[in-house]
């Protein structure tokens, strides 16, 4: 999520100052099946010395798995496994270097994030805390960041985030959920390896695979889109299609979801997105309620704002018998859903790219109240 | 063009020793009509100290346009109007080079290409020259630069090389078309601004556009095609067909064209060219003919290769009212013509990609002697 937006141009004022956004592209990308065995060779160059060790940060579902054993630890490196069962938050982030900080002497030469979207955005932050002082709720913002990270490379695990190619990072912290949004943030080296995603568990795969079509709904249907962001998200809209709607081998599927969440991520990021992120970060704040998931809850319920996009997702629902969760909202008290509409409705950027500059005299908080209840 | 190959990793292998490119993205880009004005702005970190200038080299049909006074001149930064009638060759970057030696006590803080393909590459030859020693024909090949250039910068002024975002710059040396192939070889910034793209003539417009469309085809149609360059190659193509066959506006038309262009550079980046390209860099060897129109006098005799691609390429020839040149070979000698067929030949990667790695058996010197008569 990234809601800086781009200034639009309007013909007549074509050729004046402009303020488009310089984007940072991840400047190293490898794709292909196997392509994780490459890792190795890729850190060798990023290594300082022996006692600036490379820390794997990974998911902690690849303990027992026969991942580890590949993973390409030398000298004093060190694997630090995370759940992924919560949001990433700052906390952790301020933990997760603490703990690097007291036992090793040197910075690190580089962090690795192996994961979904909450292992790679606290790569992200991690890198970028290592090198800016104070806690990783000051950078909760917009080019807040002073200081280039350290040299951080992401691996998805599972595909839709869109983690893996934004510049953000985005956490939970004690006041908000809000990315470390800067130039910094960007991974200086992604492996695409689909065959990384074998295993994932049906629901999480459907859930995160919405969080890129999701992506590509809100950026093809808001005001900030423009023929960049356009190309991308259309692309990864038409494998979207092919992957949840079409008649893919599995092989086949891995590749092109991974595509999908690559170009769909390029797509917001020169963009933005819209009114289900804006739902699903109140109610990720109120309820811890996970990412995709809450994309979905809140997705299936727009119809107002995305009627062939809401249309297609439960097609999609359908196809794959997936059952969403009811009654999630039914127990809030009055306090937690006005925090829930509040934290909604502060995502200014997102309601301006969906709704147009006069966004507020289209959206009332008793419409998302209602929706909430809903959930 | 760049022509090693991703090694293609077959289910059964998957998992074991890989060797995919890691490949090098732009790491900057913007995208927006009138963007061209915020080349001043990202120029400044960039400027070591005043007696280090910046060197435009700009195309010459810009010598008395507009765009010169929007040119962020400072200090004793240096524009070099240089004509781009011709291929880009070795020749020529090395004078470039020596020029600005010869002007400068001390190395340019960046070089800036404005222009076509051949701008762009002969200043990623120029920036790799300065710092890597010798002549630039040493280095025609791949990954023989051994250091990083200085800063390159790159504006595309015409649509559908893809020489923004590629890897290579291809020139023309005393004893091939080739390009300097190296991760250094990529811009570190790329301004994407359609609306320098107003008032290029049509046929150039045309064969500049059918260079990105006919990348497309060789490389959805090659043996080295993976997801990755696939899910760009694809949407390169539907760009193409909405800017060749579609009812755009000029201003729809030039934005999708530009990101046709950079998709379509993504594609072939990550796969390879064909069979168009083995000929056409036969036909600028001998006859100098230019990379665009030359792809398309060779692609409309290539039906065998390329049926559905030739037939579409036809149709969008027909809907502009393009009429190509004939008998452009009508009075090669044998010997000239024997080394038009001969450098065609030598292109092995891109046979390869077209035909299979068994090509040789599938392509005989008569064959293409018969589609050069034909041109």
């Amino acid at each position: 999520m990234d809601v800086k937006k781009n200034i639009a141009v309007s013909k007549s004022n074509a050729g004046r100052k402009t303020g488009y956004r310089n984007f940072p592209m991840v400047p190293r990308v490898v794709f292909g099946r196997g392509s994780f065995d490459q890792l190795g060779d890729i850190l060798l160059p990023v290594r300082r010395n022996a006692e600036a060790p490379v820390i794997f940060l990974i998911d902690e579902v690849f303990e027992r798995n026969e991942l580890v054993a590949r993973v390409p630890v030398m000298f004093n490196d060190k694997i630090i496994f995370v759940s992924a069962d919560e949001e990433p938050k700052t906390d952790q982030v301020d933990a997760l270097v603490a703990l690097i900080r007291e036992q090793f002497s040197e910075l690190p030469s580089g962090i690795v994030g192996i994961g979904g979207g909450t292992l790679l955005d606290l790569a992200k932050a991690v890198a970028l805390l290592l090198t800016n002082k104070g806690s990783a709720k000051q950078y909760q913002g917009w080019d807040l960041i002073e200081k280039p990270g350290i040299y951080h490379a992401g691996i998805p695990t599972i595909s839709g985030t869109g983690a893996e190619v934004s510049r953000t990072a985005v956490l939970l912290g004690p006041s908000k959920k809000l990315g470390i949004n800067s130039d910094y943030t960007t991974f200086d080296q992604v492996i695409l390896d689909p065959d990384l995603t074998i295993g994932v568990p049906k629901d999480q795969w459907f859930y995160t695979g919405m969080d890129c079509y999701i992506h590509c709904v809100e950026s093809l249907n808001g005001t900030f889109l423009n023929a960049f962001s356009q190309s991308y998200g259309e692309k990864a809209l038409d494998l979207c299609k092919e992957v949840f709607l079409g008649d893919l081998t599995p092989v086949e599927s891995r590749d092109k979801l991974m595509m999908a969440s690559w170009h769909g991520g390029m797509s917001i990021a020169y963009s933005q997105v819209g009114v289900a992120h804006a739902l699903s970060y109140g109610l990720s704040y109120v309820l811890g309620v996970k990412h995709g998931i809450g994309n979905c809850l809140v997705f299936q319920h727009l119809e107002e704002y995305y009627p062939e996009g809401v249309a297609l997702f439960k097609k999609m629902m359908k196809k794959h018998g997936i059952i969403l969760p009811k009654g999630i909202c039914r127990n809030l008290s009055e306090s937690e859903m006005d925090t829930m509409v509040s934290v909604s409705l502060s995502m200014k950027p997102l309601w301006e790219n969906a709704l147009g500059p006069s966004w507020k005299e289209r959206v009332h908080p008793d419409t998302l109240r209602k929706i909430f209840r809903e959930i």
